[in-house]
């Protein structure tokens, strides 16, 4: 008889001690088809590892609120953090057959073969930022699970499983869909298991997490630490920026008598979205002092309250900074029907974080094609994503940063970090630039918006907001 | 004509960055009747205040998933952490009114008398954990509230939510339930508001905050920071610890026996909870090197991973530091029908808080009471509670201890803190006596469980979580 090997079991706890230590968050995925054994492979699985930093996510039917938002949203949420391990007991590729074989969508216009794309897009950008991601399908005969299954029935309290079981198999075709997934060679690729004894597939298990774990801690030891370059023009120019602010403005009579008119109209557009189920998703970047607070302010200021959420940025906390850049942004979607407001976003990844040198090079230049994806996993989920550039000319923002410091009312606007990016206009200037040429999508477009005159900008954002709801849910109702 | 005081407006902005600069948390409720004005109130408040740090908290209708859970946990999960405000656009008021006239018990035995004395623990707990509350309750005539309804109905994106509104008056008598509430006079005062004027009902709640804040910031002012005492027995010495070591323990052969038969029952235990609904949660606390982690790990064995949650405390992130210490296990209680383990749990306030000067002699005796009213709501909410003290003898444990440093598969699990910690024996000891003698209650009971012998705990542990549990399954039954 084959015995569970101590060993193993000592080294893979080893293992994930290394992998704690060293901050590599560490993913592992248990797909098969019911009865297969999964169940008793993932608690052996989950009983080897320390409590401490294991998370057990097992990823069941989706409830009504789940359908509300974007498909990976559950797996955002649970992403773990570094240093953690999960246990996906089923993931998003149950999810994802589940959802297509049901037809799931909550009405909003979901393109299910869009979503495996996304899919693909999610391991990919965890891998690029460190996530070790181990995937394994339980393939066990129809002969042992036929015996598991029976099992099952014999035990009175276990039968509804049982059923469950069966009705599982008969509204899916699971395997032929995992197979396909298998078959098309993915770039973190499946290590199949068989069930038919069990200690043996635990051991299994245990070695190819174990061998995939010692490859990484040793490739964190033998690869240089990548130097942070900032790579930027010595003498940077744009004209993407640059308007003839005397002519984008508008008196103050104009603003008085247009503001409350598309106010109300923005307040009939919220309860629209609501009605449609539609999520609307409003990024704003731009230069200190441009004005994004108050623009996003005057959005708002006639909505429903119930219906939106903001998300403004400030310094990420430890527990952000021990996940992927995205996940704060991610697990802060609006759900279907409302609309979230983002104050400074995703971009910081290629903004800030590039032109500090928080990020390296190859992570803000990869970050354009992961944040591409992530924005397009939103749309192909059902929300219009806009996207606003505040700019500003250098002058003007030396009159408002003065200004504040000036005036006791604004002087908490104006911090010593302000100075400090102003001192870095160019730098600034150059990385928005190539974000904006790098990440200006059909789904989710960018609309730079002159900013000198600030009753000007909220005017344009609010009719650019409206213009494209009203497409969309004119759209919706032909 | 009234207008809004843009004066007011002013200092309310400057007294909650005031607030947040001295980390304390905010939670402002705003309660009325439907079409009362409470939207646009709290939207004008919404407003004033920096999006950075304001978190705006709608009550909804609970969802299937909401019902599952203990009474108070949505508000727990969304509790403002050191610095933040939180709008609660209706509270556990709203909810506890809509559960009690419509029934909403989701099948297990809440008795909503006994809820209404959990929402008066909670608001005390916060209040004595440094968190300010401010309630207003939006007090309109019915003549101006069917004034707004009209206006609804004229608009017909809007006619929906009049009908909404006029459902929920015919469902629910929400005015007289909250004028019990507000006769009652809590601990926490009520402010009345009427909407007649919406201008002046802004003014007044602005000013209502501000006071409210600058008389709190004035008090931390001048309040003397409480010494931390540590106030413990010179000798100290207790029975309650002691036990018979050579007659609590169990043969080898008896272990390999009963282990796996209470195991499969405690597996059949789990499905039958489910069943029924009723959540378990399992508290473990004793001496470092006692067992906790093995224990658990026995009962845990066989049972379904998809079916419990494991908590285990280790120290607590920046993020967990800035909110009430119950918070991040509160967030953590497992759903109906499903069981959380608790390795090491919120007793960490009465124990290595206390012991190493953490929380102040004010903090830790107060808490005594705090968490007997925690677990009553969790009580009142369904679940059943057991509470186990794995009892060492010292030299016991430094055998342990010895043994963790000498066997290099164990090193990992020995730290200097465990070495400071055993400095600290009687300390911990009296503590632990304390906390045992102050918390042992009907509803959550202690078990003290002899741990020289590993076998033998983890079999009594077993049978004491088996008994518990049959004896609710059977009242549930009958």
């Amino acid at each position: 008889m084959i015995e569970i090997d101590d060993e193993l079991e000592f080294r893979l706890g080893e293992m994930t001690r290394k992998t704690h230590d060293m901050n590599i968050p560490v993913m592992i995925i248990i797909e098969g088809p019911p009865a297969s054994g999964k169940s008793r492979l993932s608690n052996a699985l989950y009983m080897a590892l320390d409590a401490k930093y294991t998370d057990f996510v097992a990823t069941r039917p989706p409830r009504d609120i789940d359908l509300r938002y974007p498909f990976m949203q559950r797996f955002w949420n649970h992403l773990p953090k570094a240093g953690d391990v999960n246990i996906h007991f089923r993931s998003w590729y149950a999810q994802y057959i589940e959802y297509k074989e049901a037809g799931i969508t909550d009405n909003i216009d979901v393109d299910i073969k869009e979503i495996s794309a996304d899919m693909e897009n999610f391991e990919r950008t965890l891998d690029q930022n460190g996530y070790e991601i181990i995937k394994f399908y339980v393939n066990t005969s129809e002969e042992v699970r036929q015996k598991h299954l029976d099992k099952l029935k014999e035990n009175p309290t276990l039968k509804w499983k049982a059923e469950e079981f069966e009705e599982h198999l008969e509204l899916f075709d699971y395997e032929k869909e995992m197979q396909g997934f298998i078959n098309q060679k993915q770039q973190i690729p499946w290590t199949e298991i068989d069930f038919e004894n069990k200690n043996e597939a635990i051991n299994t298990m245990f070695k190819t997490i174990i061998d995939t774990l010692e490859a990484r801690v040793e490739k964190e030891r033998t690869t240089a630490v990548e130097r942070i370059v900032s790579d930027f023009t010595k003498y940077f120019e744009s004209e993407l920026f640059t308007f003839d602010f005397d002519k984008e403005k508008i008196s103050k009579k104009d603003y008085k008598d247009i503001l409350p008119e598309l106010q109300l109209k923005m307040r009939d557009i919220q309860f629209q979205l609501y009605q449609h189920k539609i999520p609307l998703i409003l990024v704003y970047e731009g230069m200190d002092a441009a004005g994004k607070g108050g623009n996003i302010k005057r959005t708002r200021q006639r909505l429903d309250p119930t219906g939106y959420t903001i998300n403004a940025v400030s310094a990420p906390s430890d527990i952000e900074l021990a996940h992927h850049y995205l996940w704060r942004f991610a697990t802060d979607i609006p759900r279907s029907g409302h609309i979230g407001f983002f104050d400074r976003s995703w971009y910081g990844r290629v903004l800030v974080e590039r032109v500090e040198g928080f990020a390296s090079q190859k992570e803000w230049t990869q970050a354009y094609d992961e944040i591409k994806d992530f924005e397009k996993s939103l749309y192909n989920s059902g929300a219009v994503i806009l996207k606003f550039f505040l700019s500003l000319d250098k002058d003007e923002q030396l009159e408002r940063f003065e200004e504040r410091e000036k005036n006791i009312e604004k002087q908490w606007k104006i911090t010593k970090e302000d100075w400090r990016n102003r001192a870095k206009w160019d730098e600034y200037l150059e990385a928005s630039e190539d974000m904006i040429k790098e990440t200006d999508t059909g789904y989710a477009p960018w609309h730079i918006i002159p900013g000198n005159n600030k009753k000007y900008a909220r005017i344009e954002v609010l009719k650019k907001i409206i213009a494209a709801c009203e497409k969309v849910l004119n759209d919706e109702r032909n």
